[in-house]
């Protein structure tokens, strides 16, 4: 195990925490990730850890330092609660954030079953829904995502956080909206888009034979792009006075129609 | 109209802006609006407005001065924009915002058609959680809320917000847990409650003939109130590593299936 690691101004600590930025990710391709239960789904997920600090005085649970076990010993750098503050991110105190490299997630490594259902998500803007699709898309058995023009990094903190690690499966992928609709095409998948306008309502859609659902973001919804003459828009039946739903309760209600549809097993 | 306000030491703005603040919401008997949307439907809901703090510099846009046709005069009071910074939530920059009587909302006044659909929000801590649910309940037909044991009072902020106006509903009430069940019990509805370990789905429970749908704080769920003879378990099919959705993706999946079993006109 390495020196423990005192001062604020330590270079490798200023290198970790300058990670909360999205422009450092992008140009040292490393991330942060913070919480037990998130660095847990990372390593099981294959995420190479390259530095993992570690506060003995905040981790106290047994979980966390269970967790310490999994690290390679040449990472760890034991860090005091003033230094940890530092590189935390909100109000996380289990005692261990990670940087992580960032994988590369193209659709060329997507891996789909025979009538897979997959997600789309469209030039989303907030993180944290972002994260709270993934979430979804895991419990619903959705079979890969793309992330299609994302205005923000698949690993920005906020989706790490939202998704409770389920970020890190490697069935998603992030790519351009025209990228994402040649590869559906050639997937021969069926296209469904969620649009307030649309006739067809989503439960009289069969996604059974497989199908792609494409969201759009909560501002603007989803471009001209979408609107083509094989992709078959879908509404929720809105009955109240507001016209449509936040995004990630929309995936949630579609994602959960086409598994209750497709369900053979208990 | 009163003479405009130009300064932030003005004692009807110090007022207006604790309102921020929930123990002077609970004071003053009065809370803030923001939003032209969010406005319009609470005067659509017959909430009362005192005060209307309106930036005529902000004010642009054709609906924020229709809505400012909507108030008595003698209750508007022009603003500069510095003193509107005082008053205004977040970034909301549309120019108008609102202080209005808090109103009673209390399980006697609500008024159900027959075999109603209810969801009860048991312990929610998250103010924007709840408002999303509210949201979601408007768009799917949810008949009444019941808020048992709210942790944040119904007209917080982030919860006005969440709802996009939603929470002004006539059909929305707060009471305890112990309230909340007596009288669903008194109004024969079946209870259906959301919890990770129950055995039946919640695509197996028919809510054609009412319901009430109880859901459960995020970070302990529902406590053992709700395990009860007369009261059914349903879970969600979880597929994937995590063990459960957000509450109020899980409010939208149930709500909706029971809008999809109840559905009768397109």
């Amino acid at each position: 195990m390495n020196e423990p690691i005192t001062s604020r101004q330590n270079a490798r600590i200023k290198e970790a925490a300058k990670l909360r930025d999205a422009r450092q990710r992008k140009k040292q391709r490393r991330f942060l990730i913070d919480g037990v239960r998130e660095i847990g789904r990372a390593l099981d997920a294959g995420i190479e850890v390259d530095e993992a600090f570690v506060c003995p005085t905040l981790c106290s649970a047994d979980e966390a330092r269970a967790l310490t076990g999994r690290f390679a010993p040449e990472t760890i750098y034991e860090v005091t609660p003033d230094v940890f503050e530092k590189l935390c991110f909100g109000d996380r105190t289990e005692g261990i954030v990670v940087a992580a490299s960032t994988p590369q997630r193209t659709l060329e490594q997507l891996q789909l079953p025979e009538h897979p259902l997959v997600a789309v998500l469209v030039g989303l803007e907030k993180p944290g829904n972002v994260g709270a699709i993934l979430r979804t898309a895991d419990g619903a058995g959705v079979d890969a995502v793309i992330i299609a023009d994302g205005t923000t990094d698949l690993f920005n903190p906020n989706t790490v956080r939202a998704s409770i690690g389920t970020v890190f499966s490697p069935n998603i992928a992030t790519a351009t909206t025209d990228e994402a609709l040649t590869q559906l095409r050639a997937w021969q998948l069926p296209i469904v888009a969620a649009r307030p306008q649309a006739k067809q309502l989503y439960t009289e859609f069969d996604y059974r034979s497989g199908a792609a659902i494409a969201l759009g973001s909560e501002a603007d919804g989803l471009a001209r792009t979408w609107q083509q003459p094989d992709i078959q828009g879908v509404r929720l039946r809105m009955k109240g006075i507001a016209d449509s739903l936040n995004v990630s309760v929309t995936a949630g209600i579609l994602f959960y129609e086409a598994q209750r549809q497709r369900a053979t097993e208990y």
